[in-house]
């Protein structure tokens, strides 16, 4: 194992001096000369035809600078699967007809937000309504209301995947079993609700500062629905408060505040509200998930047969995707010597659901680890153990996906059974006590090129300099996850440098290198990284040349760059400090900077991801038996996130992944009447907070990933998916209550519960 | 001579929309949240011992969040002349003197201007009076003050240049003549006064937007002055209202900003007022100047003894710089067969001299060419003729200089006496009117690094994308003078690209790659743009080899960048559009981008200029009998500048240089009383306006320099110089008054006339 100085220490986070101060600047804290404020008005119904629109006595209120609807903008179709223009089904406003309630149908800008949104109500819309459907259900039958006409079935996604003979293996299984799982909308919940701020400059070129995880991809669908060149565009994410996925896309405030600057010649600031966001935002798909799965008698599994509805709302938004990674996610975790996956995306008029943290993975998680413990029930065989016997490892090749390099799950499951007594406890019960596992393995990144991007899919310039600091460039975007101090940390340990050395700047399109495609998916670490440390090498290299030079060394010397030195670590006194080694090497090209460009694209890697994490987790709950309360008393995590670059962000995305999987699991929830969102403020969407956490206790397993930089890899999104059937598994435990559809309400657990 | 697409045509300036429209940023219009205001407390004395500073009060003021004096900040000296760090003799604040009324003792920083303001007068500040010297006799002789201690004969830099045996020539010559000519101080009277706005980020880091000419000079020595690593500043250059030379030095206001926003934590911002400009801002050198010149009887020059005594003011500032000036514009219009020059930088107590838009030039200039004229008046030859029979030409070796290479000075003479009837008008004197010539010789950007940078002179970085735009980077400082559109006119040129394919990115020290020397000397066309066409060069390569292989080429075809194509020369049908080039060569490097630096450092060409620029100006004046008043009614000028790039910056320069001239040779002037200046005000400091511009003719000779960018060199600044002297020839001719002393005010006029 590689010995590190920087890289497994707990770095000061780069934003949080700032961030505590208030002295960062989010998106809605920018203001320019001359700004002008916009408002969006939406659509108040679910599904309905437009028939005109007045825009007339909203312009002609003082203050107003502009109106438009669909009648005034380029009609293009926008999404982010670009490799497959069919997805694209969204217009920035809506043309013809609105398909839910909140569609945006016009924009106001005015010299300030109040004027904005009194000119909103004097847009005068003609409306005529039309049948809708709120559900799966309605969608997929004969004669339901076509939201699209592209697809009359609204069906507008079909995966399928397949490996074995399944239904031989079906009839050759000793057991087999076949449930249905409902789950469940929940939004991000990011405290920044999203914003944009637009300046158009004297050639008629775009700035936009937006609250976002992917800058790129902004960028370059914002040019085509402007119907401008990519680089006429200029996107600036400032500092980010949250996405959690719900921010990965073009969204129509960034076009509506690009168009109007360019248009009306003055900066423009588009920023929702809550309520807004509520009623609106992007949240994670339901799904209707049916699945069957065999086993031999002693508990080896045989076949596995999944198909997935996503009720997808209105629109594609991230659904394609999501329709991939259900079923890639089925597969994952163990070894099924046959498979099968349909997922079908559904729309319905309910805002889109797109990708949220975890994407595809907690619905299909929550149905597998659920079916695992079921079977382990009836099979008599111990949940712990019929894992174990079904666990992928190291080196195994996944059908369809890829070979699993590093792979740590067995040792999680020892190691979090170990640290919660979990089969002490399990054959102990205590009145109303209960304890349930749950596991999942996660992605590093996606392969598939769904944008379809000519550039490395990660991207990092390092300029060094005589001083000893320097400058790491790289469009990853920190969201609050911290890539703008882990990329730093990584290229302080690669440089031998301190973490006050490194300049760090990132995600400004005109200014990082080409490209980053966002962050999502658990990629940044992975992907970055690797960029930066490809950048770090060529670095390397010339310092080494130097030295080599300078002290006339043998050309086999190893050196390397450690404590602020570059030497040969043979003779560690043939050395120059990094900045002297800086120096001489410019002077060695006659002054030009030592400037280094990396990158990253996964190769060789199959279509899915470039590693696979790993974890299991075992949740001790308390069941109130008059009022069906659950209380989640304490989670153990043991996972595998390969090197831990730095614990205090690994422990961090765990309490993160707690909080947010607790919400799934227990109480958040969107509840909509008539496609009509009611749950609209942090009141009423039950989020939890910091009182309701339970304790925690977590496990970082040994693993060294081959593909990740210095060894790490996903962190940040796996562990949402095991909390919540390990919550389910508990209350089942403690209640005999088995859920089915999520979330886990009282109401739901003193009707099912058959002890306590 | 080449044939180009965009260069030589007005394409429209980069920042004329902005500036018309007032949304260009400048320093001032920075507004940060949380942002202080700082003021600074300038000493009321001439030459005074600071004996106590009590802050106490100044501190107490409520809103009042810092004051500093000498005592707070680390005592570390600077200035530009980094090779020679015996030049560098000012500190930030006042320490045990001050050495002119208006020297920096101490700054104070509150939540508002005026609160700044109020606090200054809290300052209690004991002086004890010295000694003052305000001109170079006091300073120079026996006993004087001594203005700084290191320098007790106040004399702080010479300079030497001799060449050929000066004693003997004068001694062989039939004509010698010798002169001593005064000229006086003026103003860069930029109409945006100086003015940083600092912030330091969480990790002590600090960012400075200032109002200057030289990024990285400031980065450079406000690291040093703040104690910090050169890389752990950034400067940022806003748009600049002008600089004409006196603002390329880190500036006192720079340092108190960044000082007291690391100190106090928040954004600090200082701008200076009109009248803090016209007391202390930087100047143009007064200097004494002997000369001695001899010919032969039919006018060949056969030396050149020359002595100049420059007023330094109380520091340094770029005064060694002008000391070897001066020096070598002595030397360069014309054949000397042997020369010798000795200048001295003279201490006194007034505000420093320092660079302004010729920067010895003008002086040395006004002494070479009424000289001239004097000569051929007493040679009985033709003013024109003497200087045909003098003048270099192309290949001409100037010793201690280098070898000129492109030379159109004796064409200009020819045109410019065409254009003006000037043989026809001298020989027929009209009463009350008179016309007069002169001449200069300028360099395109300085060789010598007295700035020791380790970095080339220039660069460029240059990317290009498969939507056919490209964006160039570039620390040269655009300051109005126009290199943030030729730098791009240059690449549009090169890769065969319109301008508005085009984004620029200018003057960011952390982003722009390293480094600019900055904008002076007329650096910046010739050398950050070879920097340019060096990156375009690298990038025509990639785009080249993309084209050969997709056309399967023979290897020995040539290929251009036109129009927006890249093709084979002889095979016009074998090309790509720009975008598909780029895509293709993306391709050849697996996504990566295409991205090229380029760089310029002077080789191979001595130690004063890469290229030398000519220009001969004629004069038109009418002369009122009564007042002495003079009316300039026409200029006529001839000038060689190389390839025009964009006739209309070119003709801008000219007309800034006849306005900035026409105040040097007859209205502006600071009037001092003991040390103190009591022309504070654009109403007592008198700078010609549009209404006072006499109508122009110019002519562009056709020359095209090797080393300078597509033929170009300097067209900035050498025009300067011949204005005030063929002002004085023109005065002359009609009034019998020759004049020694600039500026030509109308009592000089009345009482030096002979005729009229």
């Amino acid at each position: 194992m590689q010995e590190f100085v920087t890289i497994g220490t707990n770095v000061t986070r780069t934003h949080v001096r700032d961030k505590a101060i208030g002295a960062a600047i989010y998106t809605d804290d920018i203001r320019l000369p001359g700004m002008l404020h916009g408002r969006l008005l939406r659509s108040p119904y679910a599904h309905a035809r437009i028939l005109h629109i007045d825009t007339t006595k909203a312009k002609a209120l003082p203050g107003v600078k502009g109106v438009i609807t669909s009648e005034d903008i380029p009609r293009i179709k926008f999404g982010n699967w670009r490799l497959f223009p069919d997805t694209q089904d969204e217009y920035v406003l809506a043309v013809d007809k609105v398909r839910f309630i909140g569609d945006e149908v016009a924009a106001v800008v005015a010299i300030d937000r109040d004027t904005a949104e009194e000119a909103l109500s004097l847009i005068k819309v003609e409306y005529e309504e039309l049948p809708a459907s709120f559900d799966i259900d309605t969608s997929i039958r004969e004669g339901a209301p076509v939201i699209h006409e592209a697809f009359p079935n609204n069906i507008s996604i079909h995966r399928k995947v397949s490996h074995g003979d399944v239904e031989k293996a079906f009839a050759e299984s000793d057991y087999v079993r076949e449930d249905v799982f409902h789950v469940h909308a929940i939004s991000g919940a990011y405290l920044e609700p999203c914003a944009s701020v637009a300046q158009c400059d004297y050639s008629g070129k775009i700035t936009l500062w937006t609250s976002t995880q992917v800058p790129y991809i902004v960028q370059c669908l914002l040019a085509t629905t402007l119907g401008m060149r990519e680089n006429d565009v200029r996107v600036i994410k400032p500092h980010v408060g949250g996405g959690f996925g719900a921010k990965m896309e073009l969204r129509k405030w960034d076009f509506c505040a690009a168009f109007m600057a360019k248009k009306l010649g003055k900066p423009v600031k588009f920023t929702l509200s809550r309520e807004e966001e509520f009623e609106t935002g992007r949240r994670r798909h339901p799904m209707r998930i049916y699945s069957k799965i065999g086993f031999t008698k002693d508990g080896m599994l045989t076949a596995k047969d999944l198909q997935i509805y996503l009720d997808g709302g209105a629109y594609n938004a991230m659904g394609p995707t999501a329709t991939f990674l259900c079923g890639n996610y089925g597969l994952m975790l163990y070894r099924y010597k046959s498979y099968r996956f349909h997922g079908q995306h559904v729309y319905t008029n309910k805002p889109p659901a797109s990708a949220i943290r975890g994407f595809g993975s907690p619905q299909s998680t929550f149905c597998t680890e659920t079916q695992m413990n079921m079977a382990a029930e009836e099979l008599g065989i111990d949940p712990l153990d019929l894992r174990l016997r079904n666990a992928v490892h190291e080196g195994d090749v996944i059908p369809e996906l890829s070979k699993i390099g590093s792979c740590g799950f067995a040792e999680c499951l020892e190691k979090v059974a170990e640290a919660s007594q979990f089969r002490k406890k399990r054959k102990n019960p205590k009145k109303g006590r209960g304890i349930g596992i749950g596991c999942y393995s996660f992605i590093s990144g996606g392969v598939f090129n769904w944008f379809n991007t000519q550039y490395p899919f990660s991207a990092a310039e390092v300029r060094v300099f005589a001083d000893g600091t320097a400058h790491l460039l790289t469009m990853a975007s920190d969201i609050g996850q911290g890539s703008d101090t882990v990329l730093p940390q990584i290229l302080a340990e690669e440089l031998g440098l301190k973490m006050e050395d490194i300049r760090v700047t990132s995600a400004d399109t005109a200014m990082t290198p080409q490209a980053d495609l966002g962050s999502w998916g658990s990629r940044v670490t992975l992907m970055a990284g690797n960029a930066v440390i490809d950048a770090a090498k060529k670095i390397k290299e010339k310092l080494f040349g130097a030295v080599t030079a300078h002290f006339n060394l043998n050309v086999i010397h190893d050196l390397e760059c450690k404590n602020g030195k570059v030497y040969s670590k043979g003779r560690p006194d043939k050395g120059l400090t990094f900045g002297e080694a800086v120096a001489l090497a410019q002077k060695f090209q006659r002054g030009e900077p030592l400037v280094e460009r990396g990158s990253y694209t996964p190769r060789g890697k199959g279509l899915v991801t470039p590693a696979f994490s790993f974890g299991a987790q075992v949740a001790e709950v308390e069941v109130d038996k008059d009022t069906g309360l659950v209380e989640v008393k304490k989670m153990y995590t043991a996972h595998d996130c390969g090197t831990v670059l730095h614990p205090q962000s690994v422990e961090g995305q765990l309490e993160g992944s707690i909080q947010m999987s607790l919400g799934y699991a227990l109480s958040e929830q969107f509840v909509l009447e008539g496609g009509k969102t009611l749950s609209t403020t942090f009141l009423d969407y039950k989020m939890p907070s910091a009182m309701d956490m339970p304790e925690s206790e977590s496990i970082c397993v040994d693993t060294y990933e081959v593909e990740g930089p210095l060894g790490a890899k996903e962190a940040g999104e796996g562990l949402v998916s095991p909390t919540a059937p390990a919550i389910a598994d508990a209350v089942y435990d403690a209640t005999g209550y088995r859920c089915y559809d999520l979330p886990i309400t009282p109401d739901k657990v003193l009707k099912g519960k058959t002890k306590l």
